[in-house]
């Protein structure tokens, strides 16, 4: 889906993510020169402010409260809370990856070393969470909290398990449902709760952002088996360098024929395949290629991505009891935006 | 001073330090067993407990709410907190310099590797900050999470000053107040304000924790030149290995004669002694031995442990306005303990 179509879904909250920029602009200001040069990089170099995005659609979903201005002020600050710590995330798990590229541009690691990209993680968690703390909404802070040590506790045992080839599904969903879709669970349900929804509706937003948030990582992690370099703005096979193990990996080993399982078996085993952040060379371009083949051959990625377009529908169901808005149209606008990506 | 002493010094806490191990086992079990092996590794290695002494102590020193039981539930909160921040950030230090050693044991870092220790270091971040979403005082985690902002902008600057030796104390000073004496305060702070403490005196007690920060740095780094290995649980000269640029080190290279000046720029400038945390060798003992010397000549460890003392008189006075009791005489005692102590 191009650029110009997310645009439009993002239509009933232009001004909340207009204003959200002012906000980046005050909150992260900072009389160091460096720190000020780091902050503007962060920045310069988001994504698609997909979160933001959720909590500010999911506010204005919950009901007509969301316009009066008092809660204004709790949308931004949980809208943009949930992108900081997203930010401040991603430059971690560029450190733990090694990785040189983030969204086609060097990592902040990269540019500065590990050492300022722990910091400036750290400070940027720090900053989300004095901007929680000073919320109205009393609960937006602790459950979002909640999903921040969700998402740290799913990336420690996803190192645990990387370099142990393994079939267990249950395994790969606990890591993507702490890794991705607590936040994205949570920047809804905060959203609904900074325009004081019902318990119900705030509960039906948070099941739509978990199961948007478990469709969308699907989709990622089988698209990093099929994309090419350009498209994904990542090197391919990146989870397989970092010793990731992901679903249509889950599949092939569990449905591949004897020859091919044992041979994929074998490349996710071998030491210099996984790289794991600790800076070894990336596994040649052949045997990358080798793994796609065998996975192509057992049909595993469409296995995987229908797995995903189940979870969105479960997204879009989590909608129906939500009063007819804009804002409910583009959230459901959002589920097919996941599916249907091809990057 | 003995341990013996400072256990004397945490009588009037001795009941919500030992409720504070139950809070932590409570609030950091996990049902993965990895997770749990590293929890259990933080808890066996923590050090002397000071911040969260501080935050109950100055708790008590507040008043006679503190011991009102639905403030302990606030007080503990907070204490507990501002531990998980301290552990959290030591481990991410660890990471940023390299340590192999944290208390005379194996880091985090030595033993899981950094992938780990960035991790969990994010993992205790976002318990404390849990922990603080769910309290009654609601100032607290506004405050706490302000100070962890204010320690992550301030190691980003150390770690920009690395490596170039410079004779401006308030470049150190700005470093220091961020990194230490901005949580001490805050832990002060918060104390107070879980029992419900009059402006003015959670004013007093922050600055007493602020100054006690100061002092307690600016102690540490002095000893960090002239401690042996065997004191001080960690290698000799590690602030240099790593570049860092601590208040002897200023004074020396403002007050050395022209010859031993020129040298020490020298070995602080030259490339291979900064280890920085990029794995390079650590300096020859005979160049931690000349610096050694040579501040030993300009007498400028004695300068900082008298600004040292300085800062801890400040401390002292801040508690003047305070009514008397035993908690206020435990943070009387506590600057002792900063000032005299060794290691």
């Amino acid at each position: 889906m191009a650029a110009a179509a997310l645009e439009e879904i993002y239509a009933p909250v232009r001004p909340d993510l207009d204003a959200l920029e002012r906000l980046f602009r005050a909150e992260l200001s900072s009389e160091d020169p460096f720190v000020g040069q780091l902050v503007t990089h962060v920045l310069a170099t988001r994504g698609k402010m997909l979160r933001p995005a959720l909590a500010c659609l999911s506010a204005r979903a919950a009901g007509d409260a969301a316009r009066m201005p008092e809660q204004a002020e709790d949308r931004l600050g949980a809208a943009g809370a949930v992108e900081l710590i997203h930010v401040a995330s991603l430059i971690h798990d560029d450190v733990i990856d090694a990785a040189d590229l983030r969204r086609g541009q060097a990592s902040v690691n990269a540019i500065w070393g590990n050492q300022v990209a722990v910091l400036l993680g750290d400070f940027l968690f720090s900053k989300a969470f004095h901007m929680l703390a000073r919320l109205r909404t009393r609960e937006v802070a602790a459950a979002m909290a909640a999903a921040t040590v969700r998402m740290a506790k799913a990336e420690i045992i996803q190192i645990k398990h990387g370099n142990t080839p393994h079939t267990d599904e249950r395994i790969y969903f606990g890591i993507i449902d702490g890794k991705t879709a607590a936040l994205t669970g949570a920047a809804c349900r905060c959203g609904a709760l900074t325009a004081g929804a019902r318990p119900e509706v705030a509960e039906a937003l948070a099941t739509f952002g978990l199961e948007w948030g478990m469709s969308f990582q699907i989709t990622d992690d089988a698209l990093d088996i099929t994309a090419t370099a350009d498209h994904l703005g990542k090197p391919i096979g990146s989870d397989i360098q970092t010793g990731k193990v992901t679903l249509p990996i889950i599949y092939a080993l569990r449905d591949a024929p004897e020859q091919d399982g044992r041979r994929l078996r074998e490349i996710l085993s071998a030491d210099g395949n996984h790289t794991s952040g600790a800076g070894l060379p990336a596994a040649p371009v052949s045997v990358l290629d080798e793994v796609q083949a065998i996975v192509a051959r057992t049909g595993a990625v469409e296995r995987a991505l229908g797995v995903a377009r189940e979870r969105a529908q479960r997204a879009a169901r989590a909608l129906v009891g939500l009063p007819p808005s804009a804002a409910r149209d583009s959230l459901a606008a959002l589920v097919q935006f996941v599916t249907v990506r091809t990057r």
